[in-house]
């Protein structure tokens, strides 16, 4: 079993560090705000007062943080992991953040003979919980090697998608396929429900053809009953939109319509929605439209 | 068995005809080129010179041509499929056209005792010679009824969607999301490429979560091996895309993802490449970040 630090205990990380430590890993956590501390401290594990602490416990240190600056204050700042890093230890970074931050804080690591690994994920809290993550990594081949027993804890799907970086990139690449279909399904719904077509009969009609998605096949049913609780909340989904945008400038790939998504998330949030589903961005093209959606017979 | 006509004898209708003439239909056809008219007609169909003829021999009235002016002129012109209409009769459009045509055709068939229903497909041209397109059908459930034994022997998945008109709305609600996958997909397959990315590793690492779509199911392996013949040619995409965006007009519903993806097909047809298929509208967002996608490793 190994020494295992985590650092961002929130909706994401503290249910990935439980599992590790349910899979009998030793377990040092750290959080900004102390009671998820306190709380993992009594089902076990070891507190820390600082990301490095952690690092100095730790063969494997994962981090699930907000955004890229977030990753780069804990990692490089005072009292960053860097700090506690040693030769052999391995950073894995869960959080969301640019790929160019991800291939900095990876170079930075190796001149102290650690490795970093780019590991973001897709599922949800759902998936965070069960275990059955999608984790798209990034980084030395034999630093993934003597990760992988850790990211089957807590995931299902686990690719090693390249070098440090890959893995943001495929999270980005992951977002803009989400966010794009999400928007299209609602355009196609409020479309129907204003030309006076039921738009439940629309969504029978399209889903098992070229139209298929896993946005038409679970959120219409949840959308028509107004359920719009996240799920994937809206100002994480716009967040991981301005990365990708960001990303498409970096390496000079425009990108029309993950730009147009972006915007749409962006007006959702100034609409006051930003912590509902990211299916909610249906409430923005309601609003364009004036109309609202639900079982028109 | 029906008299059945069938009037538009292209890459969709012909296979359509044959496999109505196959279940043991009485077949009466007519194209405005001649050629494909013989060869049915020596396979056991009857020619007919004009549209009115056909009506004037048939129970049941199909057509299938590229757009609404087609269809207006089809039925309503000159010796038309109205001039031959008789009380029974059903017409059945299997075009992509605008709503209101369809409503209007429908409302001028009643007016003689005849009745008109709107039933676009999906598929492709493979959906319609294997007899398993998804229809989407407009009209007054009475004829519908009628006619459904005949869309039984066309398609696979047969929803009546709503009052006429239905069956169209629910095509352009599918053609948004077909097309805004597609392009989603092309823009994340551009992004990795151009940052260094297997494309192929990234399409492995999300294609089973929130990103799973049918493009992303079927397309990647097709364009990495630069396969773009059509499947579903993009000029006809970017038609019935105008028309999506036209209805969003009509019922003042703004689409600004749909309108995105509308002006990147149409950039594709400007680049000459109209007669590919729908996924090479990757060589759009390449040409932006001049880059091509292919196998990185």
């Amino acid at each position: 079993m190994a020494r295992v630090g985590y650092i961002g205990l929130g909706l994401m990380g503290a249910p990935m560090a439980r599992n590790l430590m349910g899979a009998g890993h030793d377990l040092v956590v750290h959080n900004r705000s102390r009671a998820i501390v306190e709380q993992l401290a009594s089902e076990g594990a070891t507190p820390a007062t600082s990301p490095r602490e952690v690092a100095e416990q730790s063969d494997f240190v994962f981090t699930n943080l907000p955004d890229s600056p977030d990753v780069e204050l804990v990692v490089l700042g005072a009292d960053g992991v860097l700090a506690g890093a040693h030769a052999g230890m391995i950073y894995i970074d869960n959080s969301t953040i640019k790929p160019e931050t991800a291939r900095r804080i990876a170079a930075e690591l190796e001149k102290v003979g650690a490795a970093g690994l780019d590991a973001p994920v897709s599922g949800g809290d759902i998936g965070a919980k069960a275990g059955t993550l999608s984790i798209m990594v990034g980084g030395p081949q034999e630093a993934y090697d003597r990760a992988l027993p850790l990211f089957e804890v807590l995931g299902k799907t686990i690719t090693r998608v390249g070098d440090s970086g890959a893995g943001q990139i495929a999270k980005a690449a992951n977002q803009t396929v989400v966010a794009g279909t999400m928007v299209a399904m609602c355009e196609a719904l409020v479309l129907a429900q204003k030309a006076g077509v039921d738009p439940a009969r629309v969504v029978q009609a399209i889903s098992r053809g070229a139209a298929q998605c896993w946005a038409l096949d679970n959120k219409p049913a949840k959308l028509f009953k107004r359920d719009l609780a996240p799920g994937f909340k809206a100002y994480m989904q716009a967040k991981d939109l301005k990365i990708v945008v960001d990303t498409g400038r970096t390496y000079e790939v425009p990108l029309p319509l993950t730009a147009v998504t972006h915007q749409i998330f962006e007006a959702m949030i100034g609409m006051g929605n930003g912590d509902l589903d990211n299916s909610a961005v249906i409430t923005v093209l309601e609003a364009l439209a004036s109309v609202q959606v639900g079982q028109a017979e």
